[in-house]
């Protein structure tokens, strides 16, 4: 097609956009490459954010949706949903011919998007492989590992852990998260009209004034706990009661159970210090991670840009078990007293020193450069022992 | 259910079925375990020889059936018959509720039953896992590694390898091929109405006298070749003359084509040389191992079976690229004049020592004892760095 | 299986188990019958009330749950969820073995039924067949017709077009509505705790002073059209400021819009007249009906029960568009100032005399009586030239 | 679109595309229109002679190809296929944005076309309509009817049909079959190399002497005889012996039995009367059918192609229960010794006159001029009582 190379970006969550960007917008930029973003899964749809307006207002096209969730908080609808994107993506990929597939981090969506370019003989290329964490997102994440051809990880132990496995040294390059880019480039000074502007519901909350961010996702892997465990975090802050925004969580199996934990909670006690948003530009959430006095939950950014920020963080259960972090996390029981008495100290201390132990802000140029000049052979991979 | 564990089985192939038979039957016998076989893909079609009939006439229970292939012959069919068997098997397991789901091997119904139980949350067992290859299927074996739960593999290689992919090793198991179980329980003798009996269409052969067996299957990465490489083996053949007794080939992608050029050269040229078959019986298929003149073609078994068989081997191609292999196998490239040559050359050596790399007999005890009694609890797996 | 014929009933949404429980409790009651019921669509899901959740508590088993709704609130997303409920169902009726499938009114999942269940050679009973609406579901439910082996319809204009469109005149049954049956059966009397024991949001309501009821949901084939469609009602009920018990919409396409502008007007104005809920009981909606000063919306309930029930009704735009009512019910478009002189209009005039239109109390009894006894030959339909 | 009409054709099969292709020639030469073909299902096949070559070798281009069928000879695989044809036909027609679907006759490939369609607010146009048949085709046909918008039929007593059904008379065009078009175009002279250049197996066959020609399906609804069906067929042209040109079946469930039986009697018998074919290009299909001495089977084609060529036809068993027909049709029952005396008959009457009950060869032009010119307003459809 006019001698560019087809680079195929698939976005599936609110958690891929911001950790891909950076990396949109240097492919954009880059002569060589034809972009084509396919944006499927929970980045489509009004429960959780409508992740795809985000993406067209930031000026990119999209060359095709993919709805692929099978609607039913549970394992087996996970489960099924993976095999429904394979299809989809397949029948995506027949369209748009891509050279190159991106995949990023370890949902089903990007399992999914790997099985389908796997089979196909397409080039599949991962960001984020290599890291730990509890989660059937620490099985999928080296599976995907394992069918991919290019690695783009974040630290030298992802690196270590990716030739481990058994991959092409040749083809494991350490280029640092993109999401830190979105910090390095950005005002992180917070506005008043961010939270509106945001959409959300509840409290009136104001930014200049000591506030938390909370955002707890299910662990699938313990998909019947998921209403206990945020039980124990809702009682928490109920003690606590400074201002919270809360983030809804991701689509993962035990969503549907903390999201009708949250609205009873709110129908039920009315509380003055809480306020819920589906969603934030990305800039704007990383202002409010930068300014907050506490984030509580158990999502990855806490770890990732919490470290390149300094926020000082409180992370609950096993979710992100053993994944690299600096020294402004917590790890905290899901027990609503633990959680209190750390949520304490970490205000009382305040903001950490900033650590690029995930990146210093150029990922995004160096992903596009290597994917625009990299050479594309047969697409059979071969093991290598160590 | 009575305090039994349940197993299930997910037998997709002929192949598969080889490679499990004497698992089944220490299965089914271990008073703990209650046996749940599944049969699905290739398994339960007419084109492919109805493998389910063989199990069932072998005295096995079958507790479902999954349609899963969709027809094509291209890859992009494939990976939806993934997505489609992903989905299938996921509601079979909702019924079945298994505590260990087993999968064999590398295929895409392997992955597919893999995916579907790792979002459930049940317990993957998986047998050949850190062997290589060349195909898709390598890359699927690995990521089938990094989703399963409890590894039985073949060789003290194939150990290390799982071993280095970061597995714990207190769950890697080396105890061979349950495929070698038959051949030394199995009397070796061919029987003069073998081929008869196992139905098969062209030239009557007498199995006392030196006759060819030919399996050769498509190599998936290199899809568009299936035609021309079928045709440099078919014209080798076509030379030597030698009483010869082929099998279609499996379903992957690139099949159709194999088919067609067999058909067509069997319609043009009507050889006498020439019978077709679908598929033996498991016992049946070792006789014709052990006592054929040359093994000719790409299948895993000239290396597996063939090892302790002693069968003289031609490998042609990438499709055992790199796997492990005792000295009864030559490779060659998938040039006629070169396969010509080689196979007199195997012919004339006659056959070689039997070599116990994959296993020495007793692989199925080993496994169901070890299924029966390993402990089970939570699913969360752990990356072990090295 | 004892002898037992197996009847399957398959419940799909809120409206459905309305319109046949007292069938299926006649079914269950019966002793030639062994009743199995699955439960599929929205009947399963969180957001839509979880009719399964009183499925199980009026004491009935399930036999299967199908998830089947591919979220994404578009007309494309409706169409692939049909495709994907055929596929679930079929593997669910392989399990159950049903001698004929009974599936309600005019869905995709109803759709869906038919279509497996013919391919499947099992004979197809329909009810509701031969009335008129309008959106998809008018054609839909025809098609459904030419597919069913029996019919169960309510009205005597409807037992004429079943019949004009060449079904065989011994097969269709006029029967009523089992709907019905619930009113004729239950104490209409509204309880204190009525609402709070059906969970729900917003606004504390007396049930003993005039209150409005509103159900609208989207009409598909003005799918674009959802969102300010809704407008106009709420617009029009936030003139009146009657209290207002007001139900989520179905799953339809167009759904999530009119579910958004609800939020947004409700966390904007603060409404002190409105409560939300996503379900009630059967009775308790019954009771609702009943006494409510009017009912708003495009919900056939109001054409229906409330013709049985005399609820003075407002029906508002195309959905039902040309299905038999009776004097309670006046049409408007889908304009704010004629839908508010209207329930002023409606408001005024009071309860209208009971009409028993779509039955009069035994249907459920009747239907069961046929399906114990009614012949099952060959699944082969005729066409019947009149 | 250049304000161009999208009229997107789907074509499924073999029998598919002899009915609809003087209608593809004449969109395609309609400047108003922009003529978008499908291909799907069996018509995409190897072993259904991969139809789709037929369709470029005849000058057109394909949109789009979506592989549906799940293999499995099973009335449950056929139901899944169609759930599956739903899906991909649904992303195919979100590219293709098509103002009228077209679909042809009464598959379950054309069901899920208009279902896909359906729901998405496209324009439906069917062709076949009204016709009566056995089979589950009987009941797909008509309910596609009550999904379609515009109905082309081919006879005055299928027009009365589907306007008893309900149809606006205005929608229904009585505008014959288009595959009548192509034999009042064709010179049907049969050439030498007429059966060499379509393949085949089997014997030499001198067609300037006397020939049968068989093409026999399996009757979904009597799916379980279709292997003792065939046998009849069989053992009553292994009596007479007469050079024979048999067709493999079509891809319904049984048609893998019936390909058993088939190939086995080859094996078996070896019988020198008796040559296989895949395919036939449309005008040699029609060559075949004017100059043979009889037509045995049960395909359509020997009531509606072989009205207008005069064919004496036997038609076998149920599958066109009732379906109009000229008088070179003699029905016999799935008996052998009925089934040889009859065809004596035929032969020795020899050909019939011409009736031009489906067509009289302009059908395609008439066909083309109404779509490109009916007015395109709401896709909602509206019951006609009588």
């Amino acid at each position: 097609m006019n001698g560019k190379r087809n680079i195929c970006v698939v976005v599936a969550s609110r958690a891929n956009y911001g950790r891909i960007r950076s990396l949109l917008s240097a492919l954009q930029a880059n002569s060589n490459i034809n972009l084509q973003i396919v944006v499927t899964a929970s980045a489509l749809l009004y429960r959780f954010g409508e992740v795809i307006k985000l993406i067209e207002s930031d000026g990119y096209n999209v060359s095709a949706k993919a709805h692929v969730v099978l609607e039913g908080d549970t394992p087996s609808a996970m489960a099924k949903s993976t095999g429904f994107a394979i299809q989809e993506l397949t029948t995506i990929f027949d369209f748009l011919k891509p050279d190159i597939v991106l995949t990023v981090a370890d949902r089903y969506e990007t399992l999914a998007t790997a099985v389908a370019a796997s089979y196909m003989n397409i080039h599949v290329a991962h960001t984020q492989g290599g890291e730990v964490t509890g989660s059937i997102d620490e099985s999928v994440r080296h599976a995907i590992t394992k069918l991919a051809h290019f690695h783009f990880v974040t630290t030298e132990l992802s690196k270590k852990r990716v030739i481990q496995m058994g991959e092409d040294p040749s083809r494991v390059f350490l280029t640092g998260c993109p999401s830190i880019d979105e910090i390095t480039n950005t005002d992180l000074q917070v506005t008043p009209d961010l939270l509106e502007k945001n959409g959300g519901v509840g409290a009136t909350i104001d930014l200049n004034k000591p506030y938390l961010l909370v955002l707890q996702h299910p662990v699938t892997t313990e998909f019947n706990l998921a209403s206990s465990q945020i039980k124990e975090t809702i009682e928490a802050l109920n003690r606590i009661k400074m201002p919270t925004i809360w983030l809804w969580p991701n689509i993962d199996a035990g969503s549907d159970a903390i999201s009708h934990e949250l609205r009873s909670f709110r129908e039920t006690e009315n509380p003055g210090w809480l306020r819920l948003h589906r969603n934030f530009s990305i800039q704007d959430y990383a202002r409010l991670m930068k300014n907050c006095a506490c984030f509580i939950g158990n999502s990855s950014s806490a770890l990732r840009e919490g470290a390149y920020l300094g926020t000082p963080a409180i992370n609950i259960g096993s979710r992100q078990f053993n994944r690299e972090r600096a020294e402004n996390v917590i790890d905290s029981h899901a027990i609503s007293s633990e959680i209190e008495k750390l949520i304490r100290i970490q205000v009382s201390h305040g903001p950490y020193a900033s650590n690029p132990l995930f990146g210093n802000g150029n990922s995004g140029l160096k992903i596009a450069q290597i994917l625009s000049t990299v050479t594309l052979g047969s697409t059979q991979k071969v093991f290598h022992d160590l």
